[in-house]
């Protein structure tokens, strides 16, 4: 099964261990992205993962590209042109310090795009799965065409599309993302949210929820699942779970909603020690799709995207840097931590 | 409002990481000192933040006053003469495993320091506060006597004297410690002590409180700053209450009295995953100066400066690298640790 | 007293900090080993400690002797020759992500050991106490004869014996482990045991325990401890008890039945959040052994090796980086972490 | 003597040590800038250095102007608004592997300056010379106007302009640098330029200097300077005469032209290895600044600026940390490198 | 074009920068290996580049794999099985002190592969070249015979080989190199030697080259080059002419011989600053197969071929990070070292 | 043969790499001192190496001792006591700008010394060889007597002294220097100079030679080497002979000089890219003392010394890394440094 993910890939500058910006005079430099992190996890996993994005045409866009060889993602269609590298600082928090990212990523390449980089008609032959996330049509006016246009050609094709919300303030307002993500959301398959993205992107929100008080209403975040795909068509939607202690310790939970099924599956809750959270929602989608496309039950596949995502959280970086056996092994044994020799 | 802090700046050498002492043959080197602790945070607080003290005339010294220029502080009267840096050894502890400090801050340009070295008059042009603790006296004879002319012209000034008792067990023995301090504390307006200062110093203490057991007797440090009102004649005294539970997880809250209104506040209590615990106590110190100079209540300056030195333990080094707009996020919001992005 | 404990000395190749296997390009680099391990506790403790080895003729294999020398022990019978360095590589477990070890310790110079290479009554020459563990007959036919050549010596000169079962079923199978760990056990005083080795090597397990769920049942343990003692004519059993609530935090407590007296102590347990658990049953098996020699009580040798090996979870590498002082000092004081000034 | 430095602060993210773009996953991070560069050694030769620029209103920002502080220079008049942080990546060359450098500064926020963040009338207050280079006008078009009227301004004053041609092709071409060069020129008092900018920005070339080849043409460099002294009024040219052997091995000297005296001195040669050359000539301007408010003579100035500019070679990062007793030193003692004890 | 290169994968530990052996406690660690080198090379020059090995199933064999992922190279063909990862310790030398190899590649995946593990009719389909070194028939008897079929099979197909006959007397004696690779050169088209392989494998010595003189025979290698030729059959011969001045600083030139046209060409000579030298032989191959499969000429395959392995004396690690852009830059513009900007 | 080296032990406190003093936020941490250097160096060349020195009773103490020991050092009669541990910073030189170094060495635990801390009849007992330097009676009153009373010892017992005379004008006067080395002289039996010692402490100068120009008079050195035995009764002086091009590159040869042959010998000379010159003259004495030993020819002597020290100057800390074996493969095969593999 082939998977074809569209979106920024960043370089991550983040201020090594736990020190505030520039405290020290490095960076740790890695590379992500909402999409590209789980086009890594894709192939990991096994599937045949195929990323589509823009890059500069300089050494940091071609290092960029090879961070995703190095997972063996097929990057064959990347296309190469002007602007810069987008990057985001980030300072990781502990305790009661929150993580700080600060976005420097306009007039990258990517939010350069124009409509003929991309020939989706070609780009989609043999792809089963489309997948991108509310920040790609964020970045620029020209990529929220372009994404619909994707959108329309995968509808077109029969592919499945998924669709992580992903709000973010710092790249558009609520009212320029409902606007734009309303018509997006027609052509999604599997609608992917957290907490705050339902109400900010879609205005639908759960009652009650005070996501800062570590305490989750479960029959809410049911309700904004299934008006979700009364109201676009949906025919999954995943939502996580996180209850925020600190910066240092969560909760983490998931929930499934299938709409043909009309079930409602929440997974295991896990209590995390954070190591880097940065991409642990990406790392919950690639476990749904993971799940999905083989034909696993709603439990099984809730259960594998929330291990998945609960092993994101000790893994250094956006990538989440782990197999599904490990993911497996997880669910089989619990987290209980023993040294595997 | 113009802050004058007065003390040693030290270089600390800390082993790396949790290693023990020279398990890498590298150390963390960076500057700090309880006054300088308070200065850099008084600085960051955008209050203007003079810092005084004697530094070795060689590269290191310069290099110590200028870890205080980055941030802002005023170093124009600092002194350069002979004397070595003053400086520590930190061995970081983890769990079970307690911090270690070594001190070899003997014969520091500081401790050198003469009389002629400082001129108050002059020194005191425009300061509204005046800030040092019971470190200072305690590294010389002569810093002792410099101490307490210091005292006097800021009394005879009217500039407001603050005060951190600060034992030390390894520069002076409590029966020197008593006798120094209690001729220095009628010029005091405003103490902070921590747990076991005001037992050690001035004979004063809470009934009951076993430091080492995690559990604290508020009434017992209420009647503890009463005491030391009503024998010195202090204005505030500022208390912080730390709960052992080990060397990685802490519980922390601070307590203000103000004897003109006869008032007793206890702040928040915040349960802390510590990234580095040392100058703590210095944070809590100038948010107590902050909320005082800015006219806070009372309950808003022990919550300002109990939430500042709750963020401290999240900040590697000495220096409390963080701003107002941090310290009320955190009132406000709570240290839930949600990414800021 | 003179302990002299043979077995291998070993290259560990650690994944920097939580990072996965070669997400950064380099590894920390320490020596190790389950006998080195006690043989550096045991210096450490003040004891005069010997350790036995055959090392490759090479500057890795110097090295390997010199990381002992820097602890004093004692490694002048330490043989060079053919083979290579053995070395394992460790990924550091975090939260619910499990530590791997991934072993490349085939045809050390130590498995290729010929009896030639050990003269065991010459090697014995004042020795007191003689350790070896369940991992050194493992590596190689030869070195199970080898092994039981010096028990038998040990035997004849009336040292004691202790070995610590430490199955590892990398190394051999559970029936190869039995057959050969059978035949050495009669030779044993003090045997020492985690959660899985009695079971696995000597087939006696206490029922009900899971490890993976963090109960514990005491009782079972202690059953155990005699079954090993009437079979094999031990005369201590050692028995550590981890609770493993995740790869970051731990509770741990120990065992310790005397046959003689037919006491069975415990120790105080204690919650800890780990920095390195590689080498904390060595660590209990060195303060064991401290006890006992020492004459301590059971109760005192229990809550020794319990805190000694305690320690251990906080300090980084295998070696157990603790003093005599700093051991009694958690018993004394318990572990609240304040800091030593 | 007062000096105020005008451009842009930029942040430096190098490839550490030798390595290639991201062959390692860190960046060194520090902050420079053609001006800043000048701002900081001026600072550290004891003038009082003023720098302006406009920075965003972020962390990174703020660090930016600290990195000036810590060396004493005065940031008071920098601006924070709008605009991303500029930076560069580079990559450090070796024997005959040239350094890279890949340019992200557009859109920051001193390139988005309008004319009213800077109010030169006040800015000018006190201050006896202003410095820019021709990287600030390339950067924006609102950029040249600002520099025209912050030059007229100055000229108004009476305070002393100096210029580093500082030609980047990357930031405009060779017709819009002459263009808007050449209109700020007649303001210029001292000219500064290495080997390609005259001829890039001014047209004037000094005939058969191939760069590539290390040999160099003195009277040619004479002629150019009296040419830009002919033509735009300049009193002063200041050029560096740069041998390249190799990534690694320099040669390094310099000339002055004093178009009243009529004079053109050379600085001594010296065979430099490498360890950080970027910032080079601004150490050179620095110099000649510092020599000609001083009053040295030409001949002093230019082996002020010569000795400077060497040790500068031998610093890592833009900022050449170097005092004028060191400049001093070396230009009395020579560079055999002995050891200062 | 289509090259497949088969040899050992090897993870290279290094000591860092240019500290002795465990000196620091850590290993830089990367992987290398002499075909991989040009594998990786060959990927960076824009070929279709196959590398084929065994690994060991487990994490490090998997990371092995991804490091040529990373550039590209196609890993698809890899066996994973049973076995170890061979591996080197490294010492960087510097100025009068030799760099330091010890190999511990006994018993590695590769090493133990077996007839069954490559099946040569279906790997050779649609490849145009087979590259291999004498380093893999020299690892284990198997490997000798499965060289000697793979290059039956080359022959058969008509696809070009180059072996590059890289002697390593830690692996096998003389006389064993010898016998093997005599019967393994008539199927090699394209030989490859330093200084002394040709005297130690072939028996062929150029008279008078002492190479640790760093005085040259430049006739004494044509005649080398030419009884290979007339001996096996092979159309062309490529030495490297390295000149040892010190482990700093090294001469390097490099000679093609070709058999057709009876015609020797010799490279410029470059002097190197070294920052990394292992691996220089096998970025000379490269550079060698690029120029013939391209259809240069003699004189600029050659050239072509020295200014690649040039650069990489430049590069950390075994792989020669650049590309064609970079090598063409060197051999039209000389190694002046000017930053690139 | 047993040699005992009597000095400071004292922590290195390096700014990384070629940074300026607190550039980055952390010192390299070695240990050092002028005889310790010679006493690693000695037990390294296998023979029987004592050290005695007095050591302040803390961890930092403890880690000094472990740093000998892990070299095979003998330190069981190292003394425990009051005082710090003494320290210097190191600045590392390149190019033009020298290395420098600030000591802070004052009150260390050796220089408070008392006489009864030093049994040297005991000591002394199989010793046959007693090595100083002109540091240690520099460094108290105290120890200047202490030094006398081991030489008065050592030449009862007939055994051999050294003294190398480093001079350090920063630890005494040239007068106090020459008062009290005059004294000691008259015991010394083999006494060691650089170039500026002879004059500085003793006030016999070789004419013409200015150091720092990089010229030596070789006969100049002769008649000093001839004049110091004249004026004191020494048998051997061996003299290190530096040119210093640079910080980056210097030339190294040294003389011997045998008064009973009246001999002089010099020894190859070395053109050498300096990794870590700190600590040379330590390792020729070492050399020294080991040829003389040993019963070597004096050319012989002066060549192995010689070489020694070479390569010091590739080693990075103070402590000289190199073994016999490696000194004499300098010797037979000159520094062509090609990679021994």
């Amino acid at each position: 099964m082939k998977v074809l993910s569209f979106g920024e890939l960043l370089l991550r500058l983040a201020a090594p261990s736990y020190t505030r910006f520039l405290q020290k005079d490095s960076f740790d430099a890695t590379f992500c992205g909402a999409e590209a992190n789980v086009a890594v996890s894709l192939s990991l996993f096994g599937l045949e993962s195929v990323f589509l994005t823009k890059l500069p045409e300089n050494e940091i866009g071609v290092a960029a590209m090879r961070s995703l060889q190095y997972f063996g993602v097929n990057t064959e269609c990347i296309v190469f042109g002007d602007g810069r590298m987008g990057l985001y600082y980030l300072e990781k928090g502990a305790s009661q310090r929150p993580s700080k990212v600060i976005y420097d990523r306009k007039d990258s390449a990517v939010a350069l795009s124009e409509n003929a980089d991309y020939n989706w008609d070609k780009l989609f032959e043999g792809v089963d799965w489309f997948h991108f996330t509310g920040i790609t049509p964020a970045l620029s006016d020209n990529l929220s065409v372009i994404c619909k246009e994707a959108c329309m050609a995968a509808r077109k094709k029969g592919i499945m599309v998924s669709c992580d919300l992903n709000y973010r303030k710092k790249l558009w307002s609520t009212e320029k993302a409902k606007e734009v993500m309303s018509s997006l959301m027609k052509y999604v398959d599997v609608c992917i949210a957290n907490e705050e993205d339902a109400e900010k992107v879609l205005g639908i929100s759960p009652d009650d929820n005070n996501v800062n008080e570590a305490r989750l209403n479960k029959s809410g975040y049911e309700l904004t699942a299934k008006e979700i795909c009364q109201k676009y068509g949906c025919k999954y939607v995943g939502i996580t779970l996180r209850e925020s202690y600190s910066a240092s310790v969560n909760g983490w939970s998931c929930m499934l909603y299938d709409r043909d099924k009309s079930e409602t599956v929440f997974s295991s809750k896990y209590d995390i020690q954070i190591i880097d959270r940065v991409g642990s929602g990406d790392s919950f989608t690639a476990g749904l799709i993971y799940g999905l496309i083989n034909g696993k039950s709603n439990q099984e596949t809730v259960e594998f995207a929330a291990a998945a995502s609960c092993l994101k959280h000790s893994v250094e970086g956006d990538y989440n840097r782990v197999t599904v056996e490990e993911v497996e092994s997880l669910i089989r044994n619990g987290g209980s931590g023993r040294v595997q020799r």
